[in-house]
């Protein structure tokens, strides 16, 4: 190829290009794309700790194996940039997570080179597994691979899946990237039997240790059990580095340096000569290449658009985030309650825990990326009288179906969910949005569900449900509050009283969470045209104020709903049906669309779906009009 | 205590009784409690064999551990029986699974010896996890205790808590229950990994082995890596009985006999020692102590009332299930068509696929009781051109909400859900009924919901979901269908068309699946009172039949809606909000009450619930009369 001085990333055009190269010049390349994404990502914001973390790796991956034949799926996604922009995507990647252009997640639509969507965590075993069991049933002879980092590890369902695969026997290489941690830091027992592997120096050596275990194998007496108990703890890491792998039916290769990549080509091609499930360790770093993702990969995991050369990040603006404001009024509560409880899958920082784990670090558990046991875990807990608070997003609550209805609401306890990045969620795109929970939360008995308007009224939703004897939900989006000063001691709000905010006798609109002042502004713009609107802050979902909604229904007889959730099984609907046969009135449901909302810029997005006050206004006058 | 002559099972009002009774008088007292257990689900049915393998097992915990001071968690909790007859239940439990009677699986309403309601799979780790945390946070100092079977240990969120605990490293016992089987013959690879420790006649055995093992160690030579492999191989099961086990950081106690009361105590009574997390794998026989049931356990694992004498269940009339309707279908259709695969969590049997499995072992996979990975293992395969079918009862689907919605309908990918036991169960009580699904599945983009009003039409609808391009649903109830022929070749429908089965001028009543003949019923009941009602069958909850529902509503001014499911997001409200600001009508919603349904024979749950042709043509005549 060309003389090392001209850059190499101009002419990678797929990895048919990649493969051409030697290694100095894949080194050169690694650098290549580590500079280019920080540019990008510097102005776009997204995943880069994660992506700086595997360039080595992604490129061993596809010079080793004969994509998009062999097939490549990447669990989460979050590590896609670098495959990305080697797989004929490189120009379009400056559109990275912005509407319209490229995703921050592996897309089948984008590019043969994406076996499968991801988003959330711990899918790629299945879909791996599925791959192989299909190539198998058609006598393809196809490679499969799936990347899987330690976090994604700790969900359930990659066991599941480890443990169906096991039982196939096909041939199939898991890359497990071990980097030390999820998104926060790793916990659990998994993760720390990798820590094990990773650091015991025995590893890599080994006619010494044999040597060594031959002298200390004990002549058995008659207490054998004793023996054999010291015999294995003395022996048992020594022999088996992956043991736990092997056990579950898996050939365990590694660890390996994700960093080098002859090292990793070479395993790799040792997993593709195997006929069997192999899973190969790869140790990497997050961050690696830029010293202020290397220094703090938590903060860089996600990140909004920042300053390169000093790694800080832009401020967009003053004021706290609604996760902010959970997290501080939950400290502050914890003072005065000793039962209460932080539960996280994962996301002590992103879900604003880290204040109550720093000062409360006996009551705060990470669970890992386990929503399921972190919920009947904590269904657990209130079960003995504790308060445990359950702060998990809204798409990954999805996780927790079950264990929401089966667990929480039918023994009915007082665990608080506490549901961030309910609505658009923005950049992310639609695996991330949170615009469901309204509804496959909506139709569980005993549940209490609210959404607050602003941060003080999240600060007595928080209270609220936390005086509460049931189970109850808060869900709040993912943005900035309006700027109130926090309250000092939040109290509990009347449980199923909606808010009147404004009075009015040609219209209702009866507005939830983070359309209060959407529904407002509406109302001040109505009020111009001499249309004078009742707004009523709902507050609750559930159980839903009906007397407040029937009792001014009846004086304007007609209703504007609005809610960020999709229309089906919502806000909207429960107050049509509150209405049937009790009042009639013209009823106009403003939500989001039965749909799944793609990437974009929040405020954008709900532009295009209509809740703005503007939209609101003209869809009030709609309605009206519709009246004679 | 009394003499042997006397029963001791009357004697027996709590644990605190057996605490008194030494060995010998524990297994008269095991015999007589399988006799009684017998006696009264021969009668009433329910889970038998899993509760005939556990008799000396519950004893043994009970006698050891200080209960219910200690508390003792049932994973799944249909292996309870023993357990309830001895801790003051005894005279209750002729009332097993009826109406108002004891529960067939622990209640913390009917006793303080049910730590938790349980009934799902899988949640016992987590809820001992939780106890043992909440126990430590409270400086207490008592036990905490898990049963789980190797069935329920193939769920993911086992292992989400295995690693919790496993990093928590708090005193906790789990009992692991292995009956070589789950409800179907169990797999995967941690199956066989307790096969291997199973069998291995070298357990047990040491001196012999390490000696042996001594003499097999190699000189290791230059080929190191080689070596190591065979050493490890010859060695590993040797050495390392749990060892996977111990490398989640739990100590590993058994294999011991579950059978053998005093072999049971002794390794319970170590483990009480410990304060740590150990594992105690206990070896048990389902259906132990009865000929049929041991013969037998699948068929016994869950059944209805049977001929003690013979094993010969009492058959409840003619004609065949929905379930065999399905089943018998699948089998059918996939004779023209290799792309079909079928899938199952652990109920091949319970959702109809013995026939399937049995003609295409190649394409049947049972996964375990793994929803999660079931449904994205379908969603993979489905990518690959296949056309998979996952048989899945309602109320364990909910464990693959975010599967469904981000694996299935998300990517838009034709998978098949055949939802089993939809709408009330009956005897097995709130934690199975099938109620949630249409408000769960309703809010899905893309996904097309049926329910077939009887089995000819199950075999269309299924016909339909393999036909159409993207996922489809269809839910069907746990009953008889209605004594129909079968279909040769069904065909498939036209998706979101309702079918008009009678038309009247009074009244529409749109009818949903098993609603569809109690609506006729119902239009019957009217027409004698000269009430004319149209009755539609809206085979699709999605896309809903609008067009035909506001033609015919037009004209009426007056519907009924009808569905076997909760109200709240269910087929009802989709139906008003069709109707809104198009057409002006009394509408009225039939549908289970927002709450959890109680155990009871399931006519008589559908009559209390107003779903009935009497009570729904009551209703209707309400409707009309209020028009006035």
């Amino acid at each position: 190829m060309n003389s090392p001085e001209q850059p190499l990333l101009p002419q990678i055009n797929s990895p048919e290009d990649l493969r051409k190269l030697d290694l100095p010049q894949l080194k050169i390349l690694a650098q290549e794309i580590r500079d280019y994404m920080l540019a990008v990502v510097s102005v776009n914001g997204g995943h880069l700790a994660p992506n700086l973390g595997v360039v080595e790796l992604t490129l061993a991956l596809h010079t080793v194996f004969d994509t998009p034949s062999d097939q490549l799926i990447w669990d989460v996604g979050h590590q896609c940039y670098a495959h990305k922009i080697i797989t004929g995507r490189r120009d379009q990647f400056p559109t990275l997570r912005q509407a319209g252009g490229l995703a921050g997640f592996p897309k089948r639509e984008e590019s043969p080179y994406d076996a499968f969507d991801t988003g959330h965590s711990s899918t790629s075993l299945s879909l791996a597994t599925a791959f192989a069991a299909s190539r198998d049933l058609q006598g393809q002879k196809h490679h499969v691979v799936a990347v899987i980092g330690d976090g994604a590890l700790t969900g359930g369902m990659a066991y599941e899946a480890l443990n169906h695969l096991g039982d196939l026997q096909t041939g199939l290489t898991i890359v497990l990237n071990d980097n030390e941690m999820s998104i926060d830091q790793n916990v659990g027992a998994m993760s720390n039997y990798l820590v094990r592997m990773r650091t015991d120096p025995r590893y890599g050596k080994t006619k010494k240790d044999l040597e060594q275990l031959l002298r200390k194998i004990p002549r058995v007496g008659p207490q054998v059990a004793k023996t054999i108990d010291r015999f294995k703890d003395s022996l048992k890491h020594l022999l088996v580095p992956g043991m736990l792998f092997e056990e579950m039916g898996l050939v365990y290769l590694g660890p390996v340096d994700g960093h080098d990549i002859a090292a990793l080509r070479r395993v790799l091609k040792r997993a593709k000569q195997m006929d069997k499930p192999v899973l190969v360790h790869v140790l990497t770093r997050k961050g690696q290449g830029y010293a202020p993702a290397r220094e703090n990969p938590d903060k860089f995991h996600g990140i909004g658009p920042f300053d390169l050369a000093s790694g800080q990040v832009k401020e967009n603006g003053s004021g706290l985030t609604y996760t902010q404001v959970f997290g501080e009024t939950l400290a502050a509560l914890a003072a005065a309650d000793p039962k209460i409880i932080s539960l996280t899958a994962a996301m002590s920082a992103g879900a604003g825990l880290d204040k109550f784990t720093n000062i409360y670090p006996e009551r705060a558990f990470d669970v890992g990326i386990a929503e399921q046991h972190a919920l009947t875990f904590a269904a657990g807990l209130a079960a003995c009288g504790f308060r445990p608070v359950a702060a998990i997003y809204s798409s990954f609550l999805q996780r927790g179906y079950d264990q929401i209805l089966h667990d929480i609401c039918l023994p009915n306890l007082p665990v608080t969910l506490a549901i961030d990045r309910a609505g658009i969620v923005g950049e992310d795109g639609p695996t991330h949005q949170g615009i469901f929970d309204l509804s496959y939360l909506g139709n569980l008995p005993n549940l209490v569900l609210m959404a607050p308007k602003d941060e003080q009224e999240l600060q007595q939703m928080l209270a609220t449900a936390l005086a509460y004897p049931g189970p109850a939900a808060l869900r709040y989006p993912r943005d900035k509050g309006r700027g109130l000063s926090l309250l000092k001691d939040p109290q509990p709000l009347p449980v199923g009283r909606a808010e009147i905010l404004r009075e009015g006798k040609d219209l209702t609109i009866f507005a939830l969470g983070s359309m209060v002042y959407p529904a407002l502004e509406a109302a001040e713009i109505l009020a111009r045209q001499e249309i004078e609107a009742t707004v009523l802050n709902a507050r609750f979902v559930k159980p839903l104020d009906q007397k407040t909604l029937l009792q001014t229904v009846k004086t304007t007889g007609c209703l504007l709903t609005v809610e960020e959730n999709v229309q089906s099984g919502g806000f909207g609907q429960a107050c049509l049906t509150a209405l049937q046969g009790k009042v009639q009135a013209r009823v106009e449901i403003a939500a989001l669309a039965n749909q799944f909302v793609p990437q974009g810029k929040r405020a954008e997005l709900l532009e295009q779906a209509g809740l703005t006050g503007q939209k609101l206004a003209q869809r009030a006058l709609l309605l009206l009009g519709g009246r004679g």
